[in-house]
């Protein structure tokens, strides 16, 4: 039935397609297309008649017609056949979903891997004769040895976050067995991103390290007693924690440093204006209620006091009694002359701006001196005067962001060791390892790591190495050179060296030359002039993907014994690898519907276009395309129904 | 420059507009297209070239050329045009998406609403002289009044779940002033819906009622003292607690009756896997806090056994260790001989079979005895010998999740009531009105409710209504008058007087009558038949909407006041509106991958094509279309990336 109809109906659209077509103006680019002319103009107004339901008939006569006018108008055509190819596309692209998820459906069962028995008993040693994890429950699925049968070397890192995740994602899988060591996954699901190196991940935190042995010692929290971690290699990227300033008190306010953090501020916060609707609430209640102070004027403050302000002026005004948004005061408490002071002044002056337009209360030059459960006191000092005076102030919700100290583990570890003076965090050289330890064993980047800037420290190895003719004097020659090793161990220093001649004459004798005396101020101004890395996400990151390639490329190196034992590679990070350098993408503040950029050359702030440029970078800076579309999809989510209102 | 080139193209374009199309075979449907002729193949092969820089030279023969092929070929022409469509819309639906997103970003500013200087200082009274919430301070913003200046009647509802939401959705908004008293949000953002009919919300727990004066006491968990809120009506929706059965150390359970919960079990879950995982943890260890237990076989039991195996085999498999997989072991433990006992056989018998494959392990007829924080200690009653014998298992996470109870203000309602006897919830009538309360003042719906069955307590009373002849004896014609009564009074006694005739005849004394001693058997007997509501949402729901209709049409009609003082209303709820009449529209277990439906005249079980007959079942039944688009959303982010693995 269905052969014959076909062949009929082709052999009427043949007889008709090599009749002419009719002249038609074609329609211009970039002007309205004309009138679909009348066949057409009919055809779009009443539906084409179905089909014959029985061969014969005027109907083939119809069609012909029609296909002979859609192949003389192929514009119109293509117009036509959009909506059909848009919705299929979209019903193609829908059933492969399905079909995709329904494929996932499956249920593998695990088979039974061997396990090494020394997995699951372990032996014990160290000084405090602990349980030793030389070998683990999974080694056998993620192998312990590589590619040509050698035994990989043991990469032990603490910490979860981003810096973590940037060595993990360029760490070649060949060469390292590597083991994170996190009491919490903090950035993104570590599991999976662990997963494709085939590494392992302790729940736990780090507590204790033996630099002699390279035991790491990891407290399981109350899951049987701490065991050891060797490493051949190990890395510290465990954060910092708030500084505290001595101001007592603070187990009274909010910190947002976790995921956990920012879930228990939103829960607070949705508490604080359902506790401020009822009845039963006082005037003066309800105005501590809604008051919302944030301590530290920095880019984590800024950004959530602004956070905070939107969403009280978007969501709560058209759900909650509006006497509820009259009542909001959102301040913040900065110690120094403006908000965001590390940033450049015009991006200072924008979020200044910006704040008062939005009545955000700046409180500046002002130090907290005490916390309560209902109250932040905090001085003042008149700047003419010298006077400070006392101020109080009723707080429903106190956040604590005012810079960053060492957490416990790190203290541990520059407790153990000589060299490590600074407050907040561990000393590294230009290659990131830590001062003071075994050469190239230990490492720390991120927040918990600093960059060593004094110069003057290594003054009497850079002369040894400069002073050619050992006199004792460094002339003109030997400066270029000595520059050179000065620049190699402080990149940092490189744009403060800008002319050396100048460098040079500026400090040299009447003799032309420069001695020990004239070497140590130059190295203290130039000291002076370099600044620490931020503790950022940023600098984080970049640090973990340095030392991801970098250990990648020495692992394939110390695997090479023969070089090894030639001594070729007394100091292998600076013979093998360059020194880490930092590259300024330019930093962001995002604050309620507008944004700050202050990226090299270039500092700018604005509303909508900033908060999209925003948008952008961020986006691209995210871990994964997973989180990449995660993060868009809250985004849609947003624009199309508003923040959550509920509490989870 | 544009112009002249645009014009001369045209030219082009129309000087070979009028020739022939030369003949080609058109494709037929329903087979592969034939191959594309040699200039198209040419054309796919090598990009077209660009368009000249200037006019003149070949390229617009060329451009002829290939326009006059697009109009002879229209199929490959649409084809090719398909690309471009698609992206291009995509594109336009995007900048779209960002034009509304960007016109999102408005900050309004709250004007100062006037508040009645009532809500700020509100009068005391009532039995404990509380402060009595007259007006709340929205009242002005949300109105008071109705759209005919009549001050709107009081509705008060404790709870925030699947009932009280059906009210509000379906209540007028012109007649109710609407409060809603929970300590949590439940379902899904409350206040969104409320603000929908200018209601209120208050985040505090009913502790306490005065029928005679109509006041709710509300606890505010510690903002203030308690207070009253008066009501027309009131409405007791505050869902039910896991019945304890009077087992000792439940407190080492986790529930799961809200998200809060269900976010603690996933933490507590991803944390005994991660122990599981480390070193120091010994073989026993491990056994035990990857032993799962489950009490009770019910939907919620079933549910949450199928989901913790799925993420397991799923998930965990990838990513973590296989010994975890290995060591992983789900107990459910059930009460009677069958899990989902409630439902039919065959959906009974398929979970059963689907948990045998999975090695999920059943534990029948057994009864939990005691929990403690790392054992589960139960009862198994061998059925032949009639013996009991004692059994424990480690758990490392034990859900409690055996039937319903009253929670601590459904226990109040019920103490202050007469005719209040049962054990889990507050008896109503087939109004939902709850019995013993001032008639059609207090209202029970959902899990806290149950619909009275107990007919012969009615008995007087239809007798008086039916005995026309008033000798004592209810005849055939009598019996039929009857009838009609019990089934407007107990709709769900319906079906099981199926035909009067017989019911009548087996009853009947010799004399052809019924006494009272024949009435009682009858009802006791039929009373036995009907079996209460489950406690679902779904039964929640379809009360709250019954309860949201009838208010909105008593509420217009109570306004009437003439009505109400000519008396012709005595009792309102019968006399305006229908009994409750629940519509069980199936029910699903959804398992690992699987599912099954209990629909009337239809049950079935099956694997993926049922999974997703529930998730269209279940969609349809979403709150609203935001939860709907963000369940599609969990979906989708699921069918792509997996479970998540972080504990957030």
């Amino acid at each position: 039935m269905l052969a014959p109809r076909l062949g009929q109906r082709t052999a009427a659209l043949r007889s008709t397609a090599s009749a002419c077509a009719p002249p038609l103006p074609l329609p211009l680019p970039l002007r309205r297309p004309p009138r679909p002319p009348p066949a057409l103009r009919r055809s779009l107004a009443t539906a084409p008649p179905p089909p014959p339901a029985s061969p014969g008939g005027s109907a083939p006569l119809t069609k012909a017609k029609r296909v002979r006018f859609y192949r003389s108008h192929p514009y119109w055509t293509a117009l036509l056949a959009a909506p059909f190819v848009v919705t299929g596309s979209l019903g193609v692209a829908l059933l492969g979903l399905w079909a995709w998820d329904a494929s996932t459906f499956h249920h593998p069962h695990a088979s039974n891997v061997p396990i090494d028995p020394l997995a699951l008993n372990p032996k014990r040693g160290g000084k405090k004769n602990l349980k030793i994890a030389e070998s683990l429950v999974d080694d056998l699925d993620a192998r312990k040895v590589n590619s040509s049968g050698k035994a990989k070397k043991r990469l032990v890192i603490v910490g979860g976050g981003w810096g973590s995740v940037g060595i993990v994602k360029n760490l070649d899988p060949d060469v390292w067995h590597v083991t994170i060591v996190s009491p919490d996954n903090l950035v993104e699901p570590l599991r999976k991103i662990i997963a494709r190196v085939g590494g392992h991940f302790f729940a736990g935190k780090a507590i204790d390290v033996d630099f002699s042995e390279r035991l790491l010692e990891v407290d399981c929290a109350g899951h049987g007693e701490n065991f050891y971690l060797p490493y051949d290699k190990l890395v510290v990227a465990c954060g910092s924690v708030n500084s505290t300033h001595g101001v007592p008190g603070l187990e009274n306010c909010f910190q947002l440093k976790t995921i956990q953090d920012a879930q228990a501020i939103r829960r607070r916060v949705m508490d604080n204006l359902e506790a401020a609707a009822l009845p039963s609430t006082t005037e003066e209640d309800r105005k501590r209620l809604l008051s919302f102070v944030v301590c530290g004027g920095g880019p984590t403050g800024v950004e959530f006091a602004s956070e905070l302000w939107e969403m009280v002026n978007e969501d709560v005004i058209a759900y909650m009694p509006s006497i509820l948004r009259n009542s909001v005061k959102v301040h913040i408490i900065q110690s120094r002359d403006h908000i965001l002071n590390t940033y450049a002044e015009k991006i200072s002056e924008y979020a200044e701006e910006h704040f008062r337009r939005n009545e955000i209360d700046m409180i500046l030059n002002a130090r907290v001196k005490e916390v309560t459960p209902d109250k932040v006191v905090y001085t003042v000092r008149n700047k003419e005067t010298g006077e400070t005076k006392e101020h109080e102030l009723d707080s429903g919700f106190t956040l604590w962001s005012t810079g960053i100290a060492m957490n416990p583990f790190t203290q541990r570890v520059a407790s153990l060791l000589p060299n490590q003076y600074h407050k907040h965090a561990l000393e590294v050289d230009a290659h990131l390892r830590v001062l003071g330890a075994p050469l190239g064993t230990v490492y720390a980047i991120g927040d918990c790591a600093t960059i060593e800037t004094r110069l003057v420290d290594h003054l009497l190895e850079f002369v040894e190495r400069a002073d050619e003719d050992k006199d004792g004097n460094i002339d003109r020659k030997e400066f270029a050179k000595m520059m050179g090793y000065v620049k190699r161990k402080f990149p940092a220093s490189k744009k403060h060296f800008a002319k050396i001649e100048n460098v040079f004459d500026k400090y040299r004798r009447e003799n032309g030359t420069l001695g020990l005396n004239e070497l140590a101020d130059m190295f203290l101004e130039i000291s002076k002039k370099i600044t620490a890395l931020p503790a950022t996400a940023q600098v984080a990151a970049q640090q973990g993907q340095y030392l991801g390639k970098k250990l990648s490329t020495l692992g394939k190196q110390e695997l090479d014994e023969t070089a090894l034992k030639n001594g070729v590679y007394d100091d292998p990070d600076d013979m093998l690898y360059h020194p880490f350098k930092y590259k300024h993408l330019g930093s962001l503040v995002y604050f309620g519907g507008a944004a700050a950029f202050d990226i090299p050359y270039f500092q700018k702030a604005g509303d909508l276009w900033a908060m999209y440029a925003w948008r952008s970078v961020y986006l691209s800076e995210t871990v994964s395309i997973r989180q990449l579309v995660l993060f868009l999809g809250d985004w849609v989510k947003r624009s199309l129904f508003g923040r959550d209102l509920s509490k989870f």
